[in-house]
């Protein structure tokens, strides 16, 4: 550890390699891993843990109640925040506490409301102000925080142009397994129809579907990875994007098609979002609801998925 | 046969029990059936056929092409054509035949265009002007033309008030076998959902879906009976309007819910129309496309469902 | 009478001065007033009456139960009906009875549904579709029929141009008693304030107020004088025409704007009409609800201010 | 001549070869050309003049004040009138004069309100009410009516397709001398900007401009031919088709891009209608305004083109 | 007082029990009351006066101009102004005067433009952007920052549900004198009427009536209370929210429905809030305006309501 | 230079008169101007360049890369960035560089992204999310920030009032050369036309024209002077703001309105920003498009015209 002799250190516990700046303040208590970088006018009370590998920039004050996982970075003057209401000299009974995941991202000037956790890896655009938890992996902006993209996946496009499978079929993807299909589909004077056949047109029998609808556009949907169920996405009317993610590699669809399908089989991480108001989807199952096939930890599921590659 | 004295008749071919008033112009070649009754200033052409039982309101002209089945009422002042595009002295090589099926009656001062046919016991508003083809049982109103609704359904209500069946299950309707479901749905702040499973929630295995979309609001989608296939219809987006019909009796559904579904069994003639701009009608079906299942024409219909009845 | 000799006429009830012209046909039983002119084509049923000075142009048939009153005119081609679900050889219990009231016109080719009245010195015009009762002295025209203004009415213009009261106070208009009255009224960034004050901007004590709104457009509300009632309109959201009427005069405002007031003294007939979607009508009253202040009948109101004139 | 013995004709002017049906009334003075075709129930009354070749259909009347051109088709139960406001036996000073020009037609129980022209090959469709004078060549429909389309024109395209001239340039039209034109065009994420140098992107100098917004939709502007004056036209906002006519041949032009222009050289005629809400149509051309250039009678306008022919 | 040994204090008017954390640096000059909580790296200006109990966390600058009152809390990293136009070295004559009522909170990272007043007890959430004064005990969010809610209301819910109180009548409420009214209605196809009677529906006469309509949605009207005056709200267009309060007993009602009515007697302190952009409200008053029946501190309000209570 | 005790200056490019306040924290190879401000709790690092006369408020951080040019006001709490997509302990090849031009302004707590350039005297309002470059003398506000007026400009009106100018024809503004016109215009039941001659109702010849459209509200054309070139703006849909400035004196227009035209004669500054969604500018220009006549730096513009004041 390395410290500027205008900081005062009352904490004992920091870690090796870690290089606090000038006016920094850290109380007793408090804990920092190694290989930190402290910058200048950080404030850290003592209900507080840091991971190693951590970067705090100047005019940031972490309260107590604040967690930072390993190799986090909090940008110049973030603001955190530990009290819903404040009001000065009430007694609060428990601070709001609040936690940064392994690999996040906080740009300068972020507010961070109490109580929120952002996910591993996610990134929080400058000036954003985060009021709920952020998914993992996520790009976070605005006042308040929407998602407007995912980080490392591939750029968006439209899931399938008419001109590149003009005639009913599937065509791979570059996530494992994943593929999108052109449905059959008809068209007159009458207005439009598409069909599709269980085990024909979908790889799968269908015993159960389900249709989501009504969804906020700043909401995400799914975000979970399945052990043995298939599922096929069809959105019906306006449009949603779709995340799939074979624990390597991350590709995003927009669907907003009613011909077009996208399977997800087994052991694939998916997340659907950026709902349009009118947008529903419907889903085909191939199998009865059973929560014991439900991976909903990130982590978990890139562990699982190791072996596979 | 009875006959004013003002009345000109040429031709010879008139049943027994027909009633032709004073001012009448019937040219040689015209077919007339028996009891019907021609008002005064009817004019009829010779390449016309009229069945039995027939009603002729005054000022109407049946010109070359004209075929009206037995029981229909043509009112005062219908206007029919021959010719979709006349010019005085151009030679018309063949004229529009116009068709009109027993049983239908057409208002006062409709218009009917050249080439189309009217359904069986179809209801033409007054003044109407039909410019396309009008199917059975409908009623139709407008310049152009659509339908506002169907002969001797029970008047339209929602489908399922929330009120009735507030937890998943099926209730039944006025009609054969045809039952209402409330499906189970999970509503949070991140949007909403509803699911079935199938031979659970729905009564029958699911091997097909199709959804229809983007149905101009004049017209009609279904109208057929199967023989052996189970539909599911949820409207999953908007609002679309089902009749179904046993033979005997008839009832209308607005489908406006994603959480209602409508069951169809084999032999029950369906027709849905008036779907809203932005309807998404999804129908789960019993088993692949087949066309010999299908029954597309009304009176075969009731023929087959007499002897259930 | 004189009498076609290319007419058939079987009533014997039939006026002094009237003329029949070639191919009438008037069944026994229809009574026919002096002075009319009955042209080419037209026939009449039994169950009808027809005024006196009635002029009935060519195509036109007067069905069973259609009344026709004094000085009506009967454009060509102009369809009446007496069956509002026609059947072949269904029989109709009884007929839908049909009255044009003294002094009305029906424009060519227009359609008449069963069993409605169209009012005293009313104009229908032409091809115009008349669904249901047209009020007395209105002009209606479309397919169905709506109000398109008011017969003998100054045209209708903006009720008070700013720039002719821009501080409150009230200004006359050309019928008897009836003022327009700017409000007071402040407006800030914070919004708009129109105020007034019993007994001093509006010229009586209010014990009543009434809020008119959801009026579907083709609608009309009001139409009645009030014996000692004074009223006074304020039209705080949307547009609405209001028609004042003395007995002679007759003026039409429009009434779009919060900061204008029309004060309908008692003895003035009012109508209003052509609400927009939005319309919000504020009626504030002198007096509490009294059902004998009321007069409903327009020649009773006319006969009512006749003295005054 | 050839009359049906039911017929009365009081006329002595009618023209040879003309057939005249039974129940038909022809008042004298009428003037009846030759080789006309007059079916039953034909009221023609005496101030009217009826061209060669014309064809009238059953239950038509035609009042003081009706001209038919040469050629013309009126359809059946089709509604003259010649009062604008009528009313029982009130005195009308003069009639309306309606005149239909050689050539054009009247689809069955259209109706013709009082003083209208309807020009030359005009075709009114079936039911349509006309309130106001139809073009020439124009096909109108509905109520009141409205330009559906033009008699003879090529079926309408987009103007120029991207894909057929992606780089700024010319192409010939089926036209004599009319070119539709890309022009060259930038667009970054700034907006998009179109541009066109005089004598270089458009082939001649410009001396003058208009700009013409706020069309209703139902109206027609231009409708003329220029003698020297050359025009070109782009549409900078909304959509618009134009007509363009070299008397001989007649292409429909759907202009919806600023990138697109159509120049009209002299001697062609041209049409814009169908203006969207919105449309704003830039006309540059080659000189200052000059009453004496326009040509703006169409049979004037082919006789000028027959010679280039 | 206890000070920090890094930080710097050179002014001499501290209050007792105030705490100074470290690099805090207060100039010559400013005032600071008892018991406060000034964090680490707060940076006071001379021309500043601090309040009792006040808590200044973090990175918070008072510049000259700004005054807190007592029991005010700072959130860290909060940012005040005192310059509208800032420019490097410009002089500026007077600074922008910025008063913190007593009690008021300003969440973390809020931004305050020169010159407001932000009200006592008010809130402002994080990172929220003050631009103009916030009225007492409003919660106000956003960039620039809008009324969200009053702080210590009940929650907001619909004023009168249709289930609870179906015929015309009045019902109580939390706040002493207020009640709700149900107003007779009718309604039939020619659309809705609402009525009251004063003396009657109303518990008072009518002598004024206002109507507040084109109010943006973020500004607040009212908030004062009468000392004599009765006045009942009813909103016949749109919806706005009203909060009425005794000194005691604070709640906001929902008024969306013209037939609804809301009676606010003397010694009511009354706000309205969050009109809908169609909003219309229409306030019927007991007596003439009279500018000293106004209160409009509503800290006077609390004493005078005190002696009731 | 002062330099309060508790600061750390290690830098030694430190101009005359530059005061340096408490807790500030200068790195080694930092360059200060003269005259400049440096507030408390300001961290620069060593890859600055600071001009003269520069005020920097409490609470900011200039990273690596950063420029401040003369005369530049910085607010307490702006945050200023060097990296786009920050990790911790990703090793960033280059830095963003941030330069903020001569005589700029930025608001408190305003957030600066990086890699951006904010243009000479612009004003960046408290709180604003800088996420682009700010062109010269603009104020922006917001998060992103978009442009909501000039320093300096004229308040924005009318272009030109129907009441002053209703004639066609010209009136002088503010700025040198420049003048609004009135354009000759027709309007009838068909539409409006308005027209122009080049040489006559515009002051030059014209050679070319453009057409500017589908610019995002947010962004500004134009911002440049000709040299030689005449142009004639006319807002033919929707609306702009044009800026037209001589060096001395700027005014703004607002451009709403088909026959307005504004002419900007050779070495006149001109902008163009606020364009509605549906906003087109046809621009008329007296030449071929030559790039050497633009001048496109407004200091270079200012010299140029120096002469001519």
């Amino acid at each position: 550890m390395s410290q500027h002799p205008a900081a005062i250190v009352e904490s004992t516990d920091i870690g090796p390699g870690t290089r606090i700046w000038a006016f920094v303040h850290i109380l007793a208590g408090a804990r920092i891993g190694a290989d930190c970088n402290i910058c200048d006018y950080v404030f850290i009370e003592s209900d507080v843990v840091v991971g190693d590998r951590v970067v705090i920039k100047s005019g940031v004050q972490l309260w107590d109640g604040v967690t930072l996982g390993n190799d986090v970075f909090v940008g110049p003057n973030v603001t955190f925040t530990n009290d819903p209401f404040p009001r000065s000299h009430h007694h609060q009974e428990r601070v709001g506490r609040t936690t940064v995941k392994a690999g996040a991202s906080i740009g300068a000037n972020a507010t961070i409301l109490p109580g929120v956790t952002i996910g591993e890896r996610a990134m929080v655009g400058a000036a954003t102000v985060v009021t709920r938890d952020v998914p993992p992996d996520t790009i976070v902006v605005g006042n308040p925080a929407r998602i407007s993209g995912y980080v490392g996946a591939k750029p968006s496009v439209s899931a399938l142009p008419r001109a590149v499978l003009t005639a009913p079929g599937a065509a791979p993807t570059s996530v494992r397994g994943v593929t999108l299909h052109r449905l059959p589909h008809a068209e007159d004077l009458r207005g439009q129809i598409s069909f599709c056949e269980a085990e024909r047109d979908i790889p799968f029998p269908v015993r159960r579907h389900f249709v989501i609808y009504g969804v906020p556009g700043e909401n995400i949907r799914g975000e979970h990875a399945h052990r043995r169920l298939h599922q096929f996405l069809i959105c019906v009317a306006g449009s949603v994007r779709a995340v799939a993610d074979d624990g390597a590699t991350r590709e995003e669809f927009l669907l907003d098609d009613p011909t077009v399908g996208l399977h997800l089989p087994p052991m694939i991480w998916g997340v659907q979002y950026k709902y349009s108001p009118s947008a529903v989807l419907l889903v085909l199952a191939s199998d009865y609801y059973d929560p014991t096939d439900y991976i909903r930890n990130y982590d978990e599921f890139v562990q699982l998925t190791a072996g596979e590659r």
